[in-house]
């Protein structure tokens, strides 16, 4: 039960359409679910706005299903990320309705049309083909949270053209995601551009002294351009998952 | 000028109140400002929505002061930061009207209330005494920026119930700031109690492993709560400029 | 031989029931034995409390097997760690009455009920469920070495809700075990509600700047709860060891 | 108030002693007190059985005398950490019968004589000469809380006919704790001649490759010897504090 | 004597106009020299096409003159790089006709007005105000070593209309110098808008994260644009040195 | 189209051999083309002088075949680099004409002969046996370039007489790449025998402490030969490319 | 040809047993020879004492036989280290008499027995029987190089009675070799019992915060016994060929 | 009483010439010295062949001078190492016949003349002047224990003809020490020209990446030069240590 949830159950025992009784089994329903290996925290969706997601490295598809039916029995979306394609396909062919973006190793349990609650567009800016699985990660994340998402790629820094043909995706948005490898210059220069927060996400791409995202990650906290904020190297979800809350102010 | 000036001054041309003339002159004006040493860049406000901001560290005063003046000269409020004692004595020697803050080494130049165009509230909160520094910055560039800010301190891990005890803080703000060096876990445990984004600032308090304040950096940057961004250590500022952004959405 | 049962066989001498030749040759068994590739320190048990453990990572099936016959030989229990299915496989086919618990990669070679030598309980609390795996190595270590565990999994400080609904297990422990990866911030948090030692275990959960849990590492060495050491990253067993020793005064 | 104190408290109003109001007056106190710059956790005494301890670095001399009086008011004893001898000497002169030890860098506002509450001894060994400043710390601090303190110092492992001449001090400590910088090698080998807890704490004395105390921190943390946790570089406080906790079960 | 000289001598020889004994006594000149403290490398010059510089830092202002000498006895230009005002002050003293510039830390024994040997402009391009130093000390070895430079300052890539406004200079120039701190972003901006080699330098400008420089170098070794090689952090002299030699390819 | 092709195309015009409407179409076309997954900088052989080269770790076959389409459709030649065998298998069943060359890891798309516009010779120097697919991607690519390359292998600096004994290919050279692992040596060594500059690739060859190319990186960083610049580990094409541009000057 | 070689062959010619031609065309082979791949130092076993040795990491099975080939054209033995099973049986298959130690993962292509040059015993010290493939190796070469071994294994530090009972090798050796992971403690340990130089070599045994001999190999480097020097993780060939030059003295 | 004198003691009894009761006396002094802070080890010289060296950093004037007492209770010189001058005026105030080298912060206490026990020469070669304090040390502490040293400096690898000049002194040592900063390439060199043992000594000499000796040190543990073993950063007294201890054999 998130705020929305919890908000119109008040009103209708308000109106008397929900019976106290009903309402107070609701409300009475602990505010974590134990299940083997797991406690599951099913309170955040009051408390986060959020529901609790499952981050599935680490975890075997069993302990995925049953954190999964524990959300489930208390009417939430289930979103799983980090999933790798085999252990989805067995969650997959035990939990109805869960389907799977393999690119951005996505699992989800919910309406295929979640309705928008994000007041503006987030725009998800990338320095180059390689970035797309982080790319394709904060992309699925939004889009399930509720928010418009536009999306623009391949375009860093060494050709600046192709990075400026985009001025109006860039200065449309309400929150920007910037997602880049190697040395991660683009956040630095799409702060520069627009008067909006901008998320950088480091990637893992490169080789030799990029040291697996160390050089993009180094470069975006120490970023010039004074409206950027960082998250950890290859972490779409959670750059979506502030966007998600900024676009909802 | 930035949007708001730029914005009133071509509604009294609509109004007929502003000769073009004038208008002309002051919208063909460059967009950066060469002075000794430094290409300023005037447009910052119009297009960041916030003017360049000065930092002060390798910068002599007479540096300072000639960005300062090409700042003014463009009606722009002059904000410096990381200015230690010694400098900021000579600035203000030079710059009529400018205010020093030590605990801060913020020197402001501009009104002494700034109108709020902030929304709502940020809070700041931070892990112990030894932050105070940071936390002032964080504080006082929110307030120039326009902001109305809370600040809660000392209320570090290790004795949640003081924590818990500025409850009322933390969930009535609209973006929060927390600031935490040694082991940096404030950040995940605010995050976990609040359904908006927080921004965390690694501090260099600590000493030994806690190695100038990387510690706190990667502990922030690994936060188990989704709601958090980092920026680099001590930078208070940087915090507080995002902030800012955010709670005009 | 440890202290115990050196205790008992000379109070047999003592009291007459054991002839002096029989001590004799027990006491003057070598203080280790010599197999190929190992030198087996029988002694441990009498000097350190605790028989030595085998570690099994780099070690071959058929090094393994020498060296738990070799303490065997002189009446002492087999803990192997770190051993993987496929050695465990081959080890156990070859040790009669050896049992193996693949989750903690632990081989064991002893009474299934290890007569209680700990006082109190250890509490062995876990952040999220992809630690099980270091979890299940300090109870399973903890349970051989004859204490009692209470074990309170997936209480990360994101919800801390979850880890309060925990307070009598951790109340009433006489020492805690506490595993987390990513930022590591549980032990703090954990410690300042205890007056009692806890030993955090790092865990090399999380990815990117987790850097293979030296970002839980630190955090945990900088633990602004004074009551917090340290062991190395993923070392279920070493904090299992030393809760034994303290848990034995 | 501490656990002691608040049982004489309670008993004494069973013993129909004490008036119920001064006793409600004494319990109702708030769990923390707020000075400026500072928010005294000053429950701790009750929930970790050692008062809150004041670590100086980063603080004013005011800010110190703040807290200080602050937990004087709930009659608790205060030890300051990490005091410089400049800083102290301002301390010293507003705070009535604070006494300084400039080596350990403690200074201490309470009782010379502590009441012992710890059962045996506590061990402080150390590799050399240079690491006494940390020593000093870690051996004043356990006096103030109340242990029974044995040093042994210079019996670096280089020359281990030293240390082994040291082996009844060693073998009759209830835990122990060991200081080195350089390599660290020093835990190691004291470790393998005792079977109750070792705390070591690296030092950061040393050059070159020492880097500054990460080398003997990285071999404590690999200790071939299974009874050994490790706390932060120079960190002889936290030692102590555990040492206590441990040596009062 | 370098290979110009070489030349000229050679040629004068062959004209009869030079003596063979002179010819051969400057030719016999050992190609070394031993000073107390120093082999100095008067073969430089012929073998590398630039005289033997003189690296400062560590060394005393009696060490520094004594190789200076040396080189001047064989006909060399004296350049001291990274020499600290009160070094320089004592140098200058004792040697006649040099001449020091403190911000670029280079003191220079020499013609004031060296010939041209650079067939085209070197740029030198930085990003902030506080990398002057470096951005002096590689445009005054450029000077010094005959190339003509174009420095454009405070470019940095937040706002790049500054940088864009300078599209002459970049297109302009046979070899580019770019000198950037903190993320160290500039060079591949820069390195995408032209078709000339790019030598970065990271300069230690910057805070926290910034690890004296680490970030930027980071940065610049992953450079996305092909065209960039880099130098050691602060090292104007040596991006300096190596874009004399391509300028007079 | 890069410069001369352009070049080639105005002066048609201007001789009237090229119709104004042909030209036109030329020169309108877009300055980039976006493909699913990827903007290709089709401008960038105009600006940069050499043609975008595609990376192809971390890209599939069909995101590299349609990149790779884009750039033949304005007629510019292809490089892939880094694409391992079994990707470029699949890539050159998909694109006619192309070539692959397994121990330098590139693939080709263009003619086997390029018309050389390079001036001199670029030396390629290499350190041991185990640099040699860095060292086949250099020549590799600065074949494709259009530049003559003498390569020189196995002359590390353990025995210098097989360096000295390839003087003629050192100081023939117009610009020199040097490869080399482990201490990173070779670079300085060659470096203190020419007077032209040396591009410096550090190899990720070694174990232990080389840490993948780190050693040798920070010697090449930390060159006592001042004309020594640096790119990234096992970066072979950025050398090659650098030294293309620089042999055109 | 070795130095021993040259001196029989210079005195056959001094006797006149050996004609001068012969003498001759012994004397005037190339210093180097050139195989496709790699360039053969033939000159090192006169200049350095020991033939060169081939590294087979990254090397193919066709680069190894051609280089021993070379190896052999001018009679000498042919040591191959770090050669994986796959590769060494190739080689083998094509080098007659070639024999192969798949622990020390050496390759050898000479006599078995050769005589000894070294003039007293190399003891070679291991902490744990995880290290012995980097035993092995050092063993191996030191045979092969002419030495007396004696070794040691699994005395580590946390069992000192174990070290001690071989208090006889380690007194008689002449030079020692020291391997151990983990901590890296035995080196000083040993070296602290002994007048002779030591020769630590870390190994990447251990886990965690070992990352991969990083642990090890500063604890030696601090080591506070002045007679240890350290070479490269897990070199075990280093270490005995120093330790043989060492022997020969 | 090292062993030398030992041996003579008790030749002179066996020859009547001394009394048993002055040997026994002389044989059962204590095998350390307490001193207040200290435990000194005057059974070093027996058992290492070299007395204990007093490392200054880090203690006190006092603390030495007790230390330097008790060693020359039982005979033996003393060499203290590391002590500023400062420091050493107190110490030299206070011990009659104590002599100082500032350079090489070296003090001594025993004759001036040491009778040789070194059987052949020790070389110290380094790269530039910056490295003399570590070379001094390294002569200095060489001298004090015995040997002949040939000095040959200022031989970096970027001018190697100055190296070459100085075959005869790198030939005719028995051992060498080769010191250098930066990238630390002059031990590779050295190692590939010589037969002998190369203990090459990194020093914290250079800038930026050169990371305080970090690149010359891992520079030096991956040398392609076999015979080169590396002792820790600064280390000149460890290099001459061994190298003593070398030149003995």
């Amino acid at each position: 039960m998130d705020r929305d949830q919890l908000r119109r159950l008040l009103e209708a025992v308000q109106r008397g359409e929900a019976p106290v009784d009903d309402a107070l089994e609701a409300l009475a329903r602990p505010r974590f679910t134990d299940v083997p290996d797991a406690r599951v925290d099913t309170h955040r969706a009051l408390r986060a706005g959020i529901p609790e997601v499952v981050y599935a490295a680490g975890k075997t598809p069993t302990q995925i299903v049953e954190i999964a039916r524990a959300l489930q029995a208390v009417d939430q979306n289930v979103l799983v990320t980090r999933i790798e394609p085999d252990v989805a396909s067995e969650v997959c062919a035990r939990l109805q309705g869960a389907s799977y973006d393999e690119v951005a190793r996505l699992l989800w349990l919910g309406p295929m049309d979640v309705p928008p609650t994000g007041k503006g567009t987030i725009a998800v800016i990338s320095a180059g083909t390689s970035d797309l699985p982080v790319v394709a990660e904060a992309v699925g994340v939004a889009h399930r949270f509720g928010n418009k998402v536009e999306a623009v790629g391949d375009v860093g820094v060494a050709g600046l053209h192709r990075l400026l043909a985009a001025s109006d995706v860039l200065r449309s948005a309400r929150v920007l995601i910037v997602v880049a490898g190697m040395e991660g210059a683009l956040p630095s220069v799409v702060g520069g551009l627009v008067d909006k927060p901008v998320i950088a996400v480091p990637t893992s791409v490169g080789y030799g002294a990029a040291f697996g995202g160390i050089a993009a990650l180094l470069g975006m906290l120490n970023s010039c351009a004074s409206n950027v904020t960082v998250v950890n190297i290859d972490n779409g979800f959670g750059a979506a998952y502030v966007a998600t809350l900024i676009n909802r102010l």
